[in-house]
């Protein structure tokens, strides 16, 4: 299949490679042409302006947030004004519901199709073809999407007709994700300061009641401190946080917990933690409660990892 | 082994049964006979007091809550009473971190050993020898008490030195099932206004990021607000997250999703939800929503589930 | 002084009728005119267009929310086009810090003048000229806005250079009104609960440690749980605990209660209470315990009040 | 009157010295013996042990809390034990609501008299004669108080028939405040961060909206940050926050600032805060906004003031 491909971060790389080791043609398009030139190598066709990487069956655009999705879409020249009537656009970026909306609108008015696909995992995930790929859209149209999503997703779901019905799973499950790590935080600085060994009871409760890799991944995290170098950032997860509130606000459902996690996010940047991974806000709960500092990035210099979730 | 045990609730009766075929000598004791004598068909041996189920190398109580356990253990002619010098007091109730710890000084004083051990699983599990047993203690009364703990238990944890930890271990562990309902409910109520059937996204998120027993088991009963016959009775989840907040608050831990689960459960109880399943807490997210009415169980005449978790 | 006025809202209105009792030359625009007509027989001289109303020294600006701010001042022949040079714009309006900051930049790039000067005080406050003023921007052109504020305020305070300064006080201080309220709704759902009369209550407090209008006011609506016709409505509270959250969360600062007042307008507006005060949010409290049913304006047909706190 | 007093400190010490001056026959007990022997001088007779001091028409007890209480009434030779039949015993102490329902029932029991009537206002205010007495019980009762009360109260009030409502009173008004303290606290920390001097802030409030004295002066001790001495100590903070959701939980009242102000405490008193001001929870916001240190009383020696409010 003809693929474009816009945004090369660790994802989309990963993702454009998993496209070319199963066959398809892909040209990809990225703002820093460098990341593009990288995926030479691969097989990569390199676009030098978003309109090239439009003349496909397919694009995909995999991108940080809503502005860079707006832009590279809504822009001249943009992913709206070059896709061909009837081509497909996938949306894999973690973006707003509204924003979900506009597309689909705007791919409709002007008779190009619309998928949005964002996905679960992380970047290691996908250069393994180990994403899972969550998809809403015309029927038809998802089907039209599968061999793309398939080339880099262990499995594929489908939710509804309204493309931003996806987009709202993807922000559900982003926030149970953070739910957890707010709740693991409170334990253990409980089990903690109860002289229990944190690894102790995780290990316990990985073993019996939370048998889930993501319970395993974060418990140790936050047992250990161990908040840097960032998997996913703590920026990223106010983002995602915001997101989920601000769907929930429009269609007026309130969800406390959700209040919490921004309100612990933000106390978290307020206080230095700008580089570490998302779950050092469970070391807030840690601090709280007088066992430990607030976690901060700035005493260690470290890289910030664009790892998506 | 001669084994006493004191509480024939749905847990304590599996247990009982899986102690006599494991070949244990068991003499069991409930305040309500009746119960006792529905075990003499298993070959235990009926006492007519505390004192009697105590001629034993150890005595297991099993019992609703504090009070019962501090009637049973330090009143007339209870535990504390009629236990031999170094026989063996293992405690698997879900009890406060400070009782577990007047319970421990108690039988120090005395001579007698002491092992807190309560279990994670439900009555079925126990029938089945599939509880996990979390106990703490000398690392010797631990040690003896293994027989006794392995005949109803899949696996056996070890937590630390002083008897209430294996208490900070279980209510820990049990606010974390709350929070997870509390979570659950809150993006189903979401996801659900937003036009997702909720079993597409319990389907999707049980597949992928949260792969364990407990969440499809939750997930279910949420997405389809099947909040009768309780599982796990309301009641007994505003026990349990007391409990937690009351051992975090002599400890100095604020645990804000504890607080919000308190106030949730309150407020289930308030307007008549005494009957139902603690997941029905997640009901009241999509009453806030304006989804659904407040889960009251006042509508359906049922019987409440007395299994322990 | 020559005064234009946009925006002829319960309140706008009277602050109109008090600068021209005050003697100033006051031409009036309103999006629909038949607002303007009616204050003919003031004084008034009525515009057709914004551009009119800023043929003036100053021009007044006190419009429903950022969107009306937007069109009427950045729209084509709008209030940046049509101001003179050196000419004084003060916004009066509730809106987002963000909107205020960058009408202070637009102004300062065009040459006018800027004065942020939102007010405290319902509609028969301005009547009376008893508002309060809250203006921030340079000392200069607060002393030129002086005669303007003081036609209709009692009182007028000089926060600080920065105009968006004044908004974030006037937030602040309704984030704390709306504090109060839900303050008010707890302890009242306690007290009616254990038997002591609401107003009995409100009636102690207000005598002792509360000796404000505010609390009296708002004590007895909540006592009485007479929440229509509306004051100030549901939809402006959330709006405004909305802006002050959005200001927050610009800056970093958690405010958990804001926090929790914005899921409580949340869960008001999803159960029907579109058009109740906004001390309609102290009803769920009391419907939480159980005491009453969730506050909503579906029963009883109303007209909502448009009063600008 | 002939009135028994027990209980000497800051508070009751002045109460007693309000009492000698309107004429009363005053016999004093305190549990270290120097308190009363500094009230000989003002005219008060000095009691060796609580019998004595209940050989009088009323005994008043102001006490630290449930624990002294229950030692004071229960104990061998307690009030209970001591107090003619038909006297009556006034108790002032800031305690639970479950503990002031016990005391109705044990004096009713013995044909002793029981009025709760806990006060609102600090030491200087009881020395000057200006507390306010919220009373319940009996009206009969609270009218042979009347005199006993008046000595040290600028008013008084009643609540009601049942004695321990007006505990539920006191400790809602105690929230009140607290909750103001919280809420000044947030916005404080919102227009410091925006570049508002907090003075200008709490002056324009204070002079607009919350012109109360309450605001007045927490709003300085926050705005300064000055949380040393302590007027109403952190600990005590706590207790009567404690004290109100225990009451709601027994009748399942959720109250959500509550349990805001229940984690602020413990994690003001799990950093060291110990000795300071109850106003110093309204720090916590500043520092997780980044603007300020957790306020910690490790730092500056002081003597906690036993104030009660």
């Amino acid at each position: 299949m003809n693929v474009g491909f816009i945004g090369l971060g660790r994802m989309g790389s990963a993702m454009v490679r998993r496209l070319l080791r199963a066959g398809h043609h892909v040209t990809v398009y990225n703002r820093t042409r460098d990341k593009a030139d990288a995926l030479l190598g691969d097989g990569a066709v390199v676009a030098d302006r978003v309109a090239e990487a439009c003349h496909a069956d397919a694009v995909v655009t995999m991108l940080a947030d809503d502005g860079a999705v707006e832009a590279i879409v809504f822009g001249a020249a943009g992913v709206l004004a070059s896709l061909p009537a009837g081509a497909l656009h996938i949306s894999s970026s973690t973006i707003s519901v509204a924003l979900a909306q506009r597309l689909a609108a705007a791919h409709e008015q002007v008779g190009q199709r619309f998928v949005s696909a964002p996905v679960f995992g992380r970047p290691d995930a996908a250069e393994a073809g180990r994403l899972f790929a969550i998809a809403a859209g015309a029927q038809t149209d998802v089907d039209r999407a599968a061999p793309v999503l398939d080339a880099f997703s262990q499995k594929r779901f489908y939710v509804a007709e309204r493309p931003e019905t996806a987009n709202v799973v993807k922000l559900s499950g982003n926030f149970l994700i953070a739910s957890m790590i707010e709740a693991l935080g409170e334990a253990l600085a409980l089990v903690d300061k109860s002289g229990v060994a944190p690894r102790t009871f995780v290990d316990i409760i990985t073993s019996t009641l939370f048998d889930a890799p993501v319970y395993r991944t974060y418990g140790a995290l936050i047992a250990e401190q161990r908040f840097e170098p960032a998997g996913f950032a703590a920026p990223l997860g106010l983002k995602d946080v915001r997101l989920a509130l601000s769907a929930a606000e429009d269609l007026r459902v309130p969800m406390p917990i959700a209040s919490l996690l921004r309100d612990r996010f933000l106390a978290l940047l307020a206080q230095g933690g700008e580089r570490l991974d998302w779950s050092a806000i469970a070391g807030l709960a840690a601090a709280d409660a007088g066992s430990a500092g607030v976690p901060s990035g700035d005493r260690v210099p470290s890289k910030t990892g664009d790892g998506h979730r």
